[in-house]
């Protein structure tokens, strides 16, 4: 098994922001759209796509798996979601949906979501341009063999007009527990949606906000170009960042540290422990890491957010449909992970 | 500095009794009782027990310090308060007041108090035979000089009726977590009441009960024997600690577990810890090691909880009267101290 995306090290990947999200919305040309196109229609695409892909004479497209989702287990669609390599509507796996994996799960082509195709491209750390690369290179090689619904004047064609245009979403996952702590998230929210970007709240199991993390996107992507979505999602995202280092750095440093090491005790010592809890320390283990508190390779706080999940657990064997059981292996699994720590 | 009294290991000092507190009420006879005398006469009474006892020519008298207490700062008479050496009476050091401690803080002579003469035993664990004799004796010892007041009928006279017979308190220190978790503490004073026991929460900074210790004393002194009373109370406590350990071993394991580990991962962690949240890990640490769950010496528990408390922290030094500063020394106390467990 190849390595996962999320488990390299090094370069600047311990800051504040955990991850780039890349996502364009395609749709075939002269083909009804997934909300009217017929089970068989949307089969042959996903076969279409496939073949483009796999067969393309490119080396991309290698290292990929083609999965039909309704052939995958509940408990792994349910990992998928919760690694965000796929959609909650594939995940639902309600009619003909197909997905194209890499071996390091960074890169999803999602087949018969709301549109046809749906490229999506996962990296750590801010890495928007690489990730728009990455995700643009796939969609010329499959445009060149499929070619999309593209209008001169509007763009790229997709079922949500929200999407029309570029079909770009571009987003950061950002750790904001400075700001969130401040209580300044929601006019934080109401400032950047003046600026055609918004932020919510992520990785909860519930309707709360687990860890501090939150997802910060374009939503225009009508008359800009892919290049300017970006630039400002960086440049806003640039401003968050510096006003999160700054409360973190006037906060009680001794109250920083405190918090770090209890989450580093929690971690190391728990018998049971849920995924809420979970991700609420490996959070606060990755504000100590990033300011320096204490050194933790970034690799394996991911490794246990990513794979401690309860999704991702219930995958590994039956007995973990238990709750409780599975608040058991977690526990057992940080206690590994972190022992050296 | 000789070790102190709650510092010893081994036997089954790891057990559900944390300690036992003997405390005999004695008066000397012919003279007016501490709240009808002068100033010069309960002066003189310390002296006399002061002479009585560091001259006596005994082994027991060996190693005794007296102290004034209004010559003792506001800080040290807190540790004292705090550590169950003398009574809040006479921590607050109104009047006349004077102390007689042994040099392991086990055995502490209170003058002064409510009582002239308040002979106090500490001891480990279960051990209310051998801190009965121990206060018999410096009791003899004194007597032998100073003559208590004594009546053929009622026995030893005191200040307040309830110490009347006996002047004998004798008290369990009982560690009870399960007992309080089902929410049968309330159930069970009432029962002992009955009995002519009193049961209630200790070590609490405020009203409330930290770390499950409840105090079993007797309170019968009149129409009693000292033998009859001491023999009353173990039994009762026998059936307490019975039925505190079924329902440990009822309950869980893994979450015993989960809770004994998490409270280690605390007290190793920790960089702010106050007083309340030190008791509670320690209570639950005391917990794991007598159900086998972890092996920590029982002494190295007794060390922070005694000498971690507000009051013992503040005769540290002077910046520690800031509540900020001994949640950090504290932490570090910890932090030292089970580093290596």
């Amino acid at each position: 098994m190849s390595n996962k995306w999320y488990l390299k090290d090094g370069g600047n990947l311990d800051g504040i922001v955990l991850s780039t999200r890349i996502r364009l919305a395609r749709n075939l040309a002269g083909t009804p759209f997934p909300n009217r196109i017929t089970p068989e229609g949307q089969r042959e695409i996903n076969h279409k796509v496939r073949d483009a892909l796999i067969n393309g004479n490119s080396a991309v497209s290698s290292d990929f798996t083609y999965f039909e989702l309704d052939k995958l287990s509940a408990a792994r669609r349910g990992a998928m979601l919760e690694r965000h390599i796929i959609s909650p509507e594939l995940a639902a796996a309600q009619g003909v949906k197909a997905l194209l994996l890499s071996s390091d799960e960074s890169v999803s082509i999602m087949l018969g979501e709301e549109d046809h195709i749906r490229i999506q491209v996962l990296s750590q750390g801010e890495d928007l341009q690489d990730a728009f690369s990455l995700a643009q290179k796939l969609d010329i090689l499959l445009d060149s063999e499929l070619h999309f619904a593209f209008d001169e004047r509007l763009g790229y064609l997709t079922e949500c007009p929200t999407n029309l245009g570029t079909g770009l979403r571009a987003s950061l996952m950002l750790h904001l527990p400075a700001i969130e702590r401040l209580g300044a998230v929601e006019r934080l929210a109401a400032s950047v949606a003046k600026i055609g970007l918004t932020i919510r709240g992520t990785f909860g199991e519930g309707s709360g906000i687990t860890g501090s993390l939150y997802q910060l996107s374009n939503q225009v992507t009508l008359g800009i170009s892919e290049e300017s979505a970006i630039e400002n999602l960086k440049a806003i995202a640039g401003q968050i960042i510096a006003q999160e280092q700054s409360l973190r750095e006037k906060a009680d440093r001794l109250e920083l540290e405190d918090t770090v090491f209890r989450s580093l005790g929690i971690l190391r010592n728990a018998r049971l422990l849920n995924s809420e809890e979970m991700t609420e320390a490996l959070s606060n283990l990755r504000m100590g890491v990033s300011q320096k508190i204490l050194r933790v390779p970034v690799s394996l706080i991911n490794k246990l957010l990513y794979e401690g999940g309860s999704a991702s657990l219930r995958t590994e064997n039956e007995t973990l449909e238990n709750p409780r059981e599975r608040d058991k292996r977690r526990a057992e699994l940080a206690r590994t992970l972190f022992a050296q720590v």
